[in-house]
């Protein structure tokens, strides 16, 4: 028989240390959002492939680790040669499951709904360094609410939460960054790129930290574009300076492509979040954001941190997705939490294992009497009463070794009971 | 496109009530095991499809969801006609995941190992009340311990959670059965079944609480044993008086199959646990008690309350285990909790949803400013700072039902802000 002692490719055994460090995040993830009145809700990890493969999840739709059918039914589809072997898949995201979940459970849940999901994700994608098959996603969304207060409560409670879980490692300055998909396409249009163009020039800016302004110019060149509208598009950007006011850069696009309700919809944003935030934290409207994903409809956002080149959570307003889905629009904004970079951040700053406080070891060892050891149990038991972590067990051969390890995991006091 | 908006067949959306219900008993779990020193990990849910067609996990192997392979490989197993379509299955239970994580991580972690895990299986099982394709399940086990000191953790850690969890429902009265498997082996050798004849004389002797000692002896008749040795066999277990000591039971068995190691074991597990419990919690020695797993290999227990008909919790030693997979024998014991049965009766006891406190929504017209919608958004952040839970909401057009809704889930202030 064949045993195979490491986890499947890409996915991680979590060692107690890891998961003291993942436990303590979750609780204050769950706490810092519990009291901004997000509801926890879960999904089942195993969902139709119907709903994973509706187009809708972009580029990880071929990442899906498919679930195979059972019994009559696979072999209908074995007997029929090209037929589909899979019923179900494993979730690539928790947006999808969430858009069915809210189309199954409306009637029960309040308008609007504002919910945190925790939960793994699996993506079959070449493992690499930081990227595995089974992560961990965390993502707030509020369902039903089509004005800003969405956006406001979204982006106030990620700051709260991130501002007090890296107060603990020192670290209080990000910045959230904020722009709206209208804007950027308005900014397109009134270049004189046309309606169906705006999706690729957007991949196109997307590259702005990568390649510049400069770059992203050779690039559009060579996509064959006008160069009196790239020029035009992009000395928009140029003239950009930092700490751009949204009215300033508005200044010059025409109001029929971008309507008043956009600039005060994302001021109204800047000016509610701006007093909440802790000293550190900045909102700053960032005209050169775009967010990937295709499904955003309105305002986008995003957090960085000044000493990581990657952003920690990102979200934005789409509309459109929960509809496409359901055949019933519901207004729709929602932040993701990178929470695997949360993980390898503190990882960094900690210097070593998130370890067990107050904890001591009776180490027993094999002569001593059922009396005395009822005795130390008792004992034991009275420490845990008082909130202490105590464990009763029987003494090694390599007593040294036994107490290394246990002190790796944060045992400070050890009992040894010989008789 | 079709989309479909139930859940997967036999699989849960979790609602905000049950989600609250189901994260206070996990954190409940997590805190008092954790006294105890159980360390939590985590193993994927994904698993090698080899780990989990080893034979160990008994009629679960035939209930495995089987996850296909991709690209290449699928492509060789569909060309091949008769291929294997799959390389890996999601989990159906927790310990061969645990038997795997042992063997690769061995080194790391401290000797004996106290493990707590909490986490989903999957079994492609026909749904039906109560009975799920993915639930919990919550495992603790303690690898690496041969003595009865890893019992006596495992039952009085289990006997200290289950008391603090349900003494919110004013349940304190529950019972821990012990037996030993070399216990149950010895009667049936003592009244002349033979060795391979044991497994099958359990099947019928674990049925005693459905159909009694009569029932008992009418099928091991059926099935063809000596009537003479069915009657000395039933004779030793009719002759058990309540609240039978160990000693008392095992008077009259030959020493030959039953070694005093098994008697002293067993009387020390139950003297060191007893002083232990809380008032209501009894431990007896129960010679009828089979546990229905093939591999156990010592010590085996149960936990059952008065008004319910079935174990709220379950387990026992199971030294070879390990070593059929990873090669190396290493001792274990382990205690199975029944989470879904547990929240069954909370559930039944709390009549309705858990529900939040000290909830305040702050409900906000359209018509209402900025700056008014800024200082609305501090005092939720006040409320918040205070240990509360605040939502700030915009006004559904129907706001008594929107308040209905909210109160179901335990807002119990509302504030309208009309301007």
């Amino acid at each position: 028989m064949k045993f195979i002692k490491t986890p499947v490719k890409g996915m991680l055994d979590m060692l107690p240390s890891d998961m003291r460090l993942r436990e303590h995040v979750f609780s204050m993830i769950k706490k810092s959002y519990g009291a901004y009145g997000f509801m926890q809700i879960e999904t089942p990890i195993v969902e139709h492939i119907e709903n994973l493969t509706s187009k809708q999840g972009g580029d990880n739709e071929k990442l899906i680790f498919k679930v195979m059918k059972r019994g009559a039914d696979l072999q209908r589809a074995i007997d029929k040669g090209a037929g589909e072997y899979a019923d179900n898949g494993l979730r690539y995201d928790l947006t999808v499951p969430l858009a069915r979940y809210y189309a199954n459970n409306k009637e029960h849940l309040p308008t609007p709904f504002k919910a945190l999901q925790m939960g793994n994700v699996y993506r079959a994608d070449n493992p690499q360094k930081g990227r595995f098959r089974q992560f961990t996603q965390c993502d707030i969304d509020i369902l039903g609410d089509g004005s800003s207060l969405a956006e406001i409560e979204l982006i106030t409670a990620t700051a709260a939460m991130l501002t007090e879980i890296f107060a603990e490692i020192g670290i209080t300055d990000f910045t959230i960054h904020l722009n709206d998909r209208q804007m950027l396409s308005a900014v397109a249009l009134s270049a004189g790129f046309k309606e169906e163009e705006i999706g690729s020039v957007l991949i196109s800016l997307d590259k702005f930290d990568k390649i510049g302004l400069d770059g992203i110019e050779a690039e559009l060149l060579e996509g064959g574009y006008d160069p009196e509208v790239v020029g035009r598009y992009l000395s928009v950007y140029r003239a950009v300076e930092e700490g751009v006011t949204i009215e300033a850069f508005c200044r010059d696009i025409s109001r029929d492509v971008l309507s008043e309700k956009v600039i005060a919809n994302l001021s109204d944003i800047l000016e509610c979040v701006r007093p909440m935030l802790a000293p550190g934290v900045k909102i700053v409207f960032d005209p050169t954001l775009v967010r990937g994903m295709g499904y955003y409809t309105g305002p986008i956002f995003e957090i960085t941190m000044d000493d990581y080149n990657f952003s920690i959570a990102g979200g934005g307003r789409y509309d459109k997705m929960i509809g496409k889905f359901s055949g019933q629009d519901v207004a729709a904004s929602g932040f993701s939490i990178g929470f695997e970079r949360i993980i390898t951040i503190l990882k960094d700053h900690m210097q070593g294992s998130y370890k067990l406080k107050n904890a001591t070891a009776f180490l027993i060892d094999k002569r001593v009497s059922t009396a005395r050891k009822t005795e130390v149990i008792a004992r034991a038991m009275e420490l845990r009463k008082e909130g202490a972590v105590a464990t009763v067990l029987p003494m090694a051969k390599n007593v040294g070794n036994q107490i290394k390890l246990l002190e790796n995991e944060g045992y400070d006091k050890f009992e040894k009971i010989y008789e």
